[in-house]
């Protein structure tokens, strides 16, 4: 989605280099596959280890956020996550439709099981307006992650519209938020993120309490 | 999608009984879930052992076929799969845009390397038909399936449209090839289904082939 099909990992000092893109740096398991040109097939225990790699040994130096791109739903991937590092929060994202947000419903009671608190739930594919006749369609259903709000009591963050724009913009590797910076796509993912920035600031200053709780025991 | 939130899995003689509805005979690990009213949070062999129990110690009786709905990608369960049971061979379905047919780029990749047959490819969410003007959206892009079936040479076998009515079916467990069986959407899924009945004949000569010539060294 960011265009780095070609990147490589480089190893400096026994630390993994990410590759960088408008500020961002990036490391992950695609770009290993990419290099060896074959699937990735390996099982969980595996996978958790390079996971643990990525985390600890890699040259991140001072980062804004950590941000991890988990596959849906409960497995081994999140389960290594929240027993490698503390977590600030999980982001919840789910499409309308229920059998979408009952997967979402799981992944929340298995961080709540682990206490890694949720930061709240966005809801991609929200509707779809016709570039045509601009009605618009609520296509997976209406209000799926409104109602994973109310159940866990946790904040809803923003919708983001199903649009062939998003669509393109992540395939070419130029995310909308960067080529059509103020079309209402764009806008709807800048109130997201700054809503999830609101959020985590409050969380990260919980867990920085704990911490230093911890710490003074 | 069946509705069976409420299904229980019994046990009649040291073997699981799948539930039942339609001709249909489902196991799922979701039911399991569902009893315990928890999250599921297993790690990959513990998943694999359950994944051969539904195989092995289900009372399946006769079928006329066995399908394993897998999470996308490559991971635990697609390999476990290939190396418990014999496979007539792996239905592909995929989204159009590139960021879903990289993930089954993939995952072909991965069944070719463990020598399973590949049935073919199906689209779905191909495009959307506005109800109010009928005009034809790729919203996720155009050809994505198409482009996999030459890079591959593997059939093309259908394409699905995106559809409120698919997605209200599968939420309400009733299925829209049911519903509304003389809807376009549901002659779009007929249609692909008798493709893939017709690959899977060619394939289960070819493998019962197999499977007797192996018998016979």
């Amino acid at each position: 989605m960011l265009g780095m099909q070609k990147a490589f990992m480089e190893v400096d000092n026994n630390k993994l280099q990410p590759a960088e893109m408008d500020g961002l740096k990036v490391v992950s398991f695609g770009f290993f596959a990419e290099q060896a040109h074959q699937a990735a097939i390996y099982r969980g225990p595996i996978i958790s280890g390079i996971l643990k790699q990525f985390l600890v040994d890699t040259n991140w130096s001072n980062l804004d956020y950590l941000i991890v791109d988990l596959p849906p739903g409960t497995g081994d991937i999140p389960l290594t996550l929240a027993q490698t590092i503390p977590i600030t929060g999980i982001l919840v994202v789910t499409t309308p439709q229920d059998v979408a947000s009952n997967v979402a419903t799981k992944a929340i009671g298995m961080f709540n099981k682990l206490n890694v608190p949720i930061i709240g739930v966005i809801e991609n594919m929200s509707y779809f307006i016709c570039p045509k006749c601009s009605d618009k369609h609520y296509i997976f259903g209406e209000g799926g992650a409104k109602r994973i709000s109310e159940q866990f009591s946790i904040p809803f963050l923003g919708e983001i519209p199903l649009n062939s724009g998003i669509m393109e913009g992540s395939d070419k590797g130029k995310p909308i938020i960067l080529s059509h910076p103020t079309s209402p796509s764009a806008e709807a993912i800048r109130v997201s993120a700054k809503n999830v920035a609101a959020q985590c600031s409050i969380l990260a200053a919980k867990l920085k309490e704990e911490m230093q709780g911890t710490a003074a025991q």
